[in-house]
């Protein structure tokens, strides 16, 4: 079920952030801030938080990714996010979408899907209800909890894929990626991961680092999380209790070296 | 003095909350976003952050309670509290207010007031000076801190409750809960929990969870601020650092068990 | 090269934060709100963060000191930092501005410059980039990381700190304070504090600690920066990972005591 090309190309592209140390420009929330932005500086990325329409345009021209996430979005946010996000398409900086809540409001449901028509965005991941809630207009989801599985939704997403021309990843206990036409699972993780605000957040942020140097959004994102995954499980090896494994999650993104990595990977390739 | 039913009760709700993972509403400040989202997910609640005017009132119709935090507010903020506590009221959805330095500005005061006055309110809970600043004109804090003691506070927030016809907690060494009828104090606590930022904000989100689960204002917060605190002392047995004290916390929250709490929680019934 | 008198000054005047602990009002970027004012509180100060226009007024008449930080700026905030600024120069309340990411767009740029402008700023503390960026317009940086070593900038900062009639500091891995005639290097801290979020803005706000209780700013600069790097070399003898190193840090600053900050401070008095 392993993929050894893939689990060896996410240790050597891990391997090629820690020595780009591209800068990812995060539009995103409140919440998660400082944590997404420890959680890149911890893979050997470089963060920055800039929302200013008045300043994305020229910050996104520096960065190696731009990552949009809605999980706190009023509408000058979205401006923003659409602004650098035009910006980003025309200098073809990748971008990944966080439709954190879509399904939940109107304002969420409508803004991400503003976002991912408006631009051309290489990744979107969420869980299965925002992601899919891109597509279905009575889609609704308590709070940020995924009301469908990964496997009822895997059709979805295919067609889904395709319709938006883009590479969608809903994660859960099994992560799909998809394009539409490829499908990967990633089989990493561990449950003490919904334990902590914004995991799901820093997953999408692992995305951007991964994008930034990787020009396939497919395999970039299923690498990015086979590599936040094998953090988890590392973290989960160290403690139960949810304080010290969102401090132990930071030190294991830092702490998993290639050859770690390259073991630890469970990426399976359907198609 | 320790109230075996309360004691009795204070296990039960948690073990409700754990259950039924309540969706909380957070309109709160940014400071401590992060922490009380985490201290939600600790307990067993659901968190969710939105302050949009656009979504507030679809959010709240979602959540088992709302939670109203002036920290860092700016009129645009009062506006959004505003308007989810006015769709709350209509749904019965039960709110809890922190006015964080009430007292100390006339912003914070006057929005403290306008969210007492104009929105039905099931808790109030803050400092001594941050809860009686919703009474008296004069009051000022220094920041957050409090100028006044429980004990002083007394008989000012028995009136008080009255007038507002609310549940007022009023924490720090011993913490007071009155409806202007019943006077309950919580002996638990620790002094560590004043080195950290957000620790009262983190009571008031535990309030929130209990709220959602228990129809009774007075036992609910009595019961969330036992088990707050019991945390807190159990944190303390591992540490006299704030940076550990802070992840501890959360560790506490999430470890603590129905009888651990049963038997910790030091809740006196005054009348 | 270690300077007693100032050893023996940075243990004196932490003692007096601790003592006195003064209000510090930060307005100031999402990312560190909750870590500053953790560190706040660990080294013993009081930390209100508030930023409406509103309020900015009153809130720094209570402070001891403000802190402008334009980490995730918008035009409306420095608006924020302008009002409070002027009323903290009637007051005499003492400014530190961290230009953070000032060189990196020209929002930033202007921002920065407009408040050392107009305002009567006493200390700037940011990387070289960020600090001569007030100076040469041309400066770009990547993010908040620095373009110029600390060597290279000495010269450019002696004269600009003459121009600006302010304190500078540039950190890096040997710290510069200078007021354009005195010239000081702080040999401490360490690398781990380049892999956590914030912790150039952390600097900061132990300068605005110490300017609470020192009207000397080049001394309450070069001291903080001294108590702050002796706290990043004690948090690295604890551990070598960035998640648990944002706790020891601020673990480190609670536990250091006088006396091992008067033994551990490297300052240099070069004139």
């Amino acid at each position: 079920m392993v993929d050894q090309r893939l689990a060896k190309k996410a240790a050597d592209y891990l391997k090629k952030v820690r020595e780009k140390k591209p800068l990812i420009h995060n539009i995103t929330n409140f919440v998660v801030m400082n944590y997404t932005a420890n959680a890149l500086l911890a893979c050997g990325a470089s963060p920055v938080m800039a929302h200013a329409v008045e300043e994305v345009e020229e910050m996104v021209s520096l960065a190696g990714a731009l990552v949009l996430n809605i999980g706190t979005l009023t509408p000058q946010w979205v401006e923003a996010m659409l602004r650098a996000g035009k910006k980003a398409n025309v200098l073809k900086v990748p971008i990944v979408l966080d439709p954190v809540g879509s399904g939940a409001t109107r304002l969420r449901t409508e803004s991400a899907t503003r976002l991912a028509r408006d631009l051309s965005i290489q990744v979107v991941r969420g869980n299965a209800s925002e992601v899919l809630s891109l597509a279905e207009k009575e889609a609704r989801t308590k709070g940020v909890d995924s009301l469908h599985s990964v496997e009822e939704a895997e059709g979805t997403a295919i067609a889904l894929a395709k319709q938006l021309k883009t590479t969608l990843a809903i994660t859960g206990k099994v992560d799909l990626v998809t394009d539409g036409k490829r499908i990967i699972r990633v089989h990493n993780g561990h449950e003490m991961m919904g334990r902590v605000t914004g995991t799901g957040c820093t997953a999408t942020v692992m995305i951007g680092a991964f994008l930034a140097v990787d020009p396939d959004p497919v395999e970039a994102t299923a690498t990015a999380l086979a590599y936040f995954g094998v953090a988890g499980e590392k973290a989960a090896a160290q403690t139960t209790t949810p304080g010290t494994y969102q401090i132990a999650l930071l030190d294991a993104l830092f702490s998993i070296d290639e050859e770690e990595l390259r073991k630890g990977a469970r990426i399976e390739v359907v198609r």
